[in-house]
């Protein structure tokens, strides 16, 4: 008799909750978006389709209609009536008995959630510490996908070292960006930021930081910062969809700048707030 | 009111079956194993488990018993009554509100299922086409963890190609190992396989084939083959726990050998299978 086991109870195999076979959890064969709103209203809702549009593309899962995705957001966080919302979904290809291919016929998974935003206000006033982590992820970062071991043993790293995030390393000694969020330094009166590409996802926050670096006169420079550098800048941040902008002030234990989240930060954050109105 | 969605339909948050906050489908944050039995019997489970030991260490997930994992194995194995039977299991960090670190107090879910295996007789016989496709897999590719959707990429191209495995081939040329299974080459009296590091998996069959190799005076050379000198092999086979050495007899549409599984590869099958009894 085929069976399965699920924590101490054996059960039939046929009785299995199709949900114990998603290939999220066999294979993280899926990809995920993490959106928020500001005050009622959803931030940047079409750059996150388009990514994740572009997700389902580059690991070949039909059949998801970005326009039924945005319906379903756009009705899941109406009805939460949470005006500070983090809106998180994933698709997977589908549920079924494991195996690697053979897929033909499934039908994707679309899973959301949407939770009230915690007040970061504070943090954001003090600024955060970080840590650095080799990267160890794979060849196509670019794409957001439920693969994220690497960035869970990052962010246990940092908790350790009783930092908030955790910055990537990769093996030239280049930051690529944070385990969970895009990585700035500010060196005299320009912003470095990693260059797209597939080492680094396109965040959805990065493009509009850097549109807010042109509306306070910050020069753009698209390379990537030595991790051996870093502390020596003015200023450093992360940007991320759930806090958009937050200063590091404190990198691999070395204070940054003076030790709270610098000028060009706090203009780039006013700045950058006047997207989410 | 905070809320999930399952596909089209809307719940509390708080009603949320756990299964759906598995760090496995959110990360892919577990590790797991393929086992199988011959004739009843379960082959090289304390390899398997032993292996399974170091890969929780390795992600750092705690509270896992390998004595608690090997009888509930043996546990399910017996009720199964199943003489060939491919026994999958895993454990993931547990469930919780996705948040990459902050896991303290997770209690790790184990899940476990027992299928027949196909009759791969034929295939066996036949042997198998095979492709290659990039190694697009992480740094950490000797811990067996759910993070697999590069293999899945990889397998899927092989079915499209008509192929029944995908081999892997990294930035210098070289074969890694099989997208599900480690990848073998025999040029005059050596055996070659890729030598075992951070980037390919310690196979347990890739242990008893070189166990088997010894026996039948096969000489082992723990080299990488370069994919471009794949086809000029005497013999290529794949080793892979379900269907221990399956010959493969077209690398990337060139016929290997004489196109029919070849005589060591035969050789070493029968005197795996010795160990398995």
């Amino acid at each position: 008799m085929q069976l399965a086991m699920i924590n101490e109870r054996i059960l039939p195999f046929e009785q299995l909750d199709p949900v114990y076979h998603d290939r999220g959890i066999y294979f993280g064969d899926g990809v995920y978006e993490v959106i928020r709103s500001y005050n009622g209203k959803i931030f940047a809702l079409e750059d996150h389709l388009e990514r994740f549009e572009r997700g389902l593309a580059a690991i070949d899962i039909a059949g998801v209609e970005v326009d039924t995705v945005r319906k379903r957001v756009e009705n899941a966080f109406s009805k939460s009536q949470i005006a500070d919302a983090k809106i998180y979904f994933h698709v997977t290809r589908g549920s079924a008995p494991r195996t690697h291919a053979g897929t033909a016929g499934l039908k994707p998974n679309f899973f959301l959630t949407i939770t009230a935003l915690e007040d970061k206000k504070r943090e954001k006033e003090r600024g955060i510490a970080v840590s650095t982590y080799p990267d160890l992820r794979w060849k196509r970062c670019d794409i957001k996908t439920l693969n994220l071991l690497p960035n869970v043993l990052a962010e246990r790293d940092a908790e350790k070292k009783g930092c908030t995030e955790a910055i990537l390393v990769n093996e030239d000694g280049l930051i690529t960006e944070g385990a969970a969020s895009a990585f700035f330094a500010v060196f005299d009166f320009g912003l470095w930021t990693t260059p797209l590409g597939a080492n680094v996802l396109a965040s959805v926050t990065r493009k509009w930081v850097l549109r807010a670096a042109e509306g306070v006169g910050l020069e753009v420079i698209e390379e990537s910062v030595e991790a051996a550098q870093a502390d020596k800048a003015d200023e450093l941040f992360i940007g991320v969809t759930t806090r958009d902008i937050v200063g590091i002030v404190e990198f691999d234990g070395k204070t940054v700048g003076s030790g709270r989240p610098g000028e060009w930060t706090r203009k780039l954050e006013a700045e950058f707030l006047k997207f989410t109105v």
